[in-house]
């Protein structure tokens, strides 16, 4: 099958170029790109020499001869390719925010600033998590017409951290739910600036976006989604993304307050070390967390001794999760680690295109994390 | 005046000799160390070529001519100098976690698995965080007898970060606090190990010791006294420690629900994108801040625009601190940046020191903050 | 075919684990390492949890069963394993110096400090650069009993980009040629030390061993050796390696002084501004390389506007090379980038197997560089 | 004294704000910016919050009240504030390359692809660098009409590591001297760029503008300048740049062949590992170097056990070097370390107005490295 990229030249469509390219599934690739049609695209990434030599085309080229298309493009530009693609019966597989959000027109223009010029495909997409909506994906790539809403990179980490407590009841209902998280750069994408400039965010860290980020209601809607399922209120959210001096990674770490029958007789406010009574809790929960996550390729329940960190799942779609309490017990802490260019973008969606195409779900994506 | 150093030869010793050797009231230094007894500073630290010649004493020699001595020593060490110094009426200043704990011998046994040697000291010991005890650091000065137990370099900017909160009404009594932090690697000092080898830590993020670090009651002690100041009750206090790629800083996200009065009537589930109103509101709370740290020398609160960052601190002894809310604005958002070799460590000394002499409290400490 | 790593738990070991285990001729490994034998695998190397639960054994068991066997260890351990392969006929390939030096038992003993317990087993020894011995160690391995001493990490980007102008005349006779290289700190191995501490070499290059690095006798031999084959005498080498705050790569700086004929009529002391004369010698000689390499997988020549960067070839056992003048057009200038864990260690040792076996070189070894 | 910096919102002019603002003879500053004119300069760089608020002015504003002038300007733009100045008789400190060929417009014009507007200025102007020619900055200074042309970072480096070995017969005449130098990101500005943006520069080192960088004209005339007071022949110069992924720092390694009578009887080709009498050789090069820079108080000269390092130089304007030889003794290996944005620009800087003011050359330059 070819693949058709639009938007190839961005950091997430060249990591999609990587992965595509070696994808046992895949025979050829299409690539397109607004800035550099008509170069060659190792010309634009001199790392692809004498690997990737096709000539960058235009967009409706690359989905004329493509059996799937991926979109790595800015949000709000998309939604004509996906016209095409659906009208044509090619699975589209969307990096962009355009379709994360079903149908929930008022949360996108709140906080992208723009509407859907084609609602009507809303009704082929779906929010391409795999460990939430797996079933959803393969439904509509049954009819033919799909749209796979690729999933922010902090959304990713933080949901498969949490959704777990949220299904199996571990979460306080209506307890605030906090995101921190810490990103890699290459997160801010491929054009300079100077929030990206080396010199500016070499060994430093920030927060940025406090508040006001556009991935919390995304996160906001995966945790109402897993709670509404299971009968529980939507737990509010409080999401701050930092960036730190590493390329790659995402670490999220997650508070969520125990509901009253994890909680134990702890108090809250007693502060001695943690004790055995504390671990053994922690190994309960871990086996939760296990049990939910057994059949999924792509999500690593660590071992007690080991806490969640980037350069353990750098370079794969793994998303490595670590189960802690704080020193009181009353808080479950869920440290979680992605690749942000793998799972948190190119990764989960060549995911999403095995599980539409009803290949091996790791097929193309057997990458082993490169500690270095 | 001369001043001794006892345990020179570590990250924070060195950094001490480097603030020192420059004070305009500090005319000449004496150095101890244990592994370099001996050998010249300069041979052990040859960026001090030229500069510190001395050669390393043992800790009595230190001392023995010494106006002021600082202990930059492992825990459980340096108790028999600060019994020397007291009884000669030398200020002794202790970076160590010995003294920060004044008569709560149960936490400091139970965190730090000893107990003190000498426990009668712990009565001429202060915590030495200027902001929060300044007058009875003051105050012992004046008695002749003063340990200052130099604080944790995690506990300096949570502290700094939530303490305006708890003053002033903003934190809801008796909710958790949560303070995130991330911290370069010289917080693990100057001793190899696997955690620390460049090729494991460059380029990641890990969270390490959750709920199990020892600066978790140090911070828990802090908040508490400051809401006992005012008749609030003790918040709890979780406490997550990460390490990440960079030399010097600690950045602390700091997570604190809203007492009801500035909650205002935000539902704390929507997810729309933070509005007009909550820039109002961070603006007041933010000015309650400025006003808090008013004759604060150290402490910077930011404008609106500006988040903190540890590179806007490096190499200086600021606190920087910005204000932000949630996108629901039930949640206050402390992000408070030091250098933890600086005000996390070294510079703090200096000031205790600056402190307990009379001199001008900046003396020594006027350095700008090297963006990189 | 099972291959066996002995020394599986240093950085180089690890990486062969991660590169075999995907490697589409070996349906299992076996690893062996003295550390920690009886531990799994994936304890010592978290990143592979899930993927190689492997228990560690000790050497012996590794070549008991295996088909090849590897063996990373550090010089001077290794020549009993390779003595037991050579007497079952199982090719041996040596990451450590112990098989770089042919008979050459003088060199071997004065830069390391000791002589081979087994010198007769220098006679199936052949040094595994494929691009110089390619023709040697299939003969070898046609016999049945065979060495591949894997060279070194400096060696490898040194000669690989020096030899074709010792092949081709554009080398002055006799001329020194100065290896100007910088490491990562992979290349310092596993085991922390204060040279590779976090805080001691992040942010900061330094050289080191100049004038003294055991990696000069071995690029001197494969600069002989070349210049022999052409009837050329040897040139003198001067070699300075660097270390810098980056996990893998190496990119090494090659002054070549030229030939007579390549000179051209240029003054040495003339200081203008390289003309379009100078690009266009470049070019001839960049043809020249290109023609040398035309066969060869694993090195790219690159054109005339990109310059070898150590990222475009992470993760990859490619071997980059940019063709450059100094300004007078007087020394050749070429730049070498190859990643010091595959093309410098692990990949490189997995070509000389896919040799030795006649798989076809690229197999296992396909990686597209990875930006980052 | 008031100081005025024209360009002080490039990371140069920066830095000077940073060392003018705590020098002692410095009372208050005046600050001009094309980019920024009318905005605070503590907005555009936070770290100076509180610090240095002063409003941008433009540059004839500065220029009005100040009693010396900086310039940190990109090259060409600055010639008529100099001229100003020089006609007011304000001494002009010019960090750009405008006037740093005296008299050589061929130069000039030939690598900056430009000529002087005002050539006359010239005769006013002298090269910057203290240890070559801090009489003649003097004798101009007292004339009244003095423009410093601050050196390049790169010459900075390179000529203080090299101008002893010319001066004292070290280098083998007409024998061409390679620099090799790696600097840190800041030297490329504050503008952000594709070079500099974080993921395409950080964990890679790499190789720019290989025979064709314009500090190459600046380092030949700097050694063909001392080489001839000497009555010796210029030496070919050829200089490689390259990035590193740190933020400060230039460390250069220097190849100079040894004259014969330092050369020894040593053979070239030999492949030995070096011993005792090559270390005594190096120490007697050594106190070669010691006595030529006796009185310099910004030269140190490493003892044998110790390689120049950019992180023993950092924030201050020390030049460190080492002094080495190639394991044959035929040539002479100097590594060089500066901060490239102190000694390797606005620390010179200072230190030219110190001795153009008569003020103690140290002043407000007592910086001690800070290791990290």
């Amino acid at each position: 099958m070819k693949a058709g990229i639009i938007g190839a030249t961005g950091y997430a469509g060249a990591e999609l170029v990587r992965l595509l390219s070696r994808h046992p599934k895949i025979d050829s690739l299409v690539l397109s790109s607004v800035s550099f049609e008509g170069e060659k695209f190792d010309d634009v990434y001199p790392n692809f020499q004498g690997r990737i030599e096709l000539t960058l085309v235009d967009a409706e080229q690359a989905i004329a001869s493509a059996g799937v298309v991926f979109a790595a493009l800015p949000h709000g530009v998309g939604e004509r390719y996906a016209k095409i693609c659906v009208e044509k019966e090619i699975p589209f597989i969307d990096l962009s925010a355009d379709f994360r959000f079903g149908d929930d027109e008022a949360a996108y223009s709140a906080w992208y600033g723009k509407s859907h010029q084609h609602p009507q495909l809303c009704k082929y997409a779906v929010y391409g998590l795999p460990e939430l909506n797996r079933d959803r994906i393969k439904e509509l790539a049954a009819s033919g017409r799909v749209i796979a809403g690729n999933p922010g990179c902090y959304p990713t980490g933080a949901s498969l951290g949490v959704l777990p407590a949220l299904a199996e009841g571990l979460a306080k209902n209506s307890a605030a739910i906090i995101i921190d998280s810490v990103s890699g750069v290459t997160g801010g994408g491929r054009d300079p600036s100077r929030s990206f400039h080396y010199p500016e965010c070499a060994d430093s860290v920030t927060a940025y976006k406090v508040g006001s980020h556009r991935h919390t209601p995304e996160i906001a809607r995966n945790f109402a989604e897993m709670a509404a399922r299971h009968n529980r209120p939507a737990p509010p959210v409080i999401f701050t993304p930092h960036l730190a001096p590493m390329n790659r990674g995402i670490l999220s770490t997650l508070y969520i307050p125990l509901a009253q029958e994890w909680h134990g007789g702890g108090s809250d406010t007693k502060i001695l070390p943690p004790g055995a009574e504390l671990d053994e809790k922690a190994a309960k929960i871990r086996a939760v967390y296990q049990d939910f996550y057994r059949n999924e390729p792509f999500v690593r329940i660590l071992p007690q001794e080991i806490t969640a960190a980037t350069n353990r799942v750098r370079q794969s779609n793994y998303c490595d999760i670590s189960v802690h309490l704080d020193h009181s017990g009353s808080t479950l802490i869920i440290c979680s680690a992605i690749d942000n260019m793998v799972k948190g973008a190119a990764g989960q969606a060549v995911q999403n295109m095995n599980i539409i195409f009803g290949y091996d779900e790791t097929s193309g994506l057997e990458m082993i994390p490169a500690l270095f």
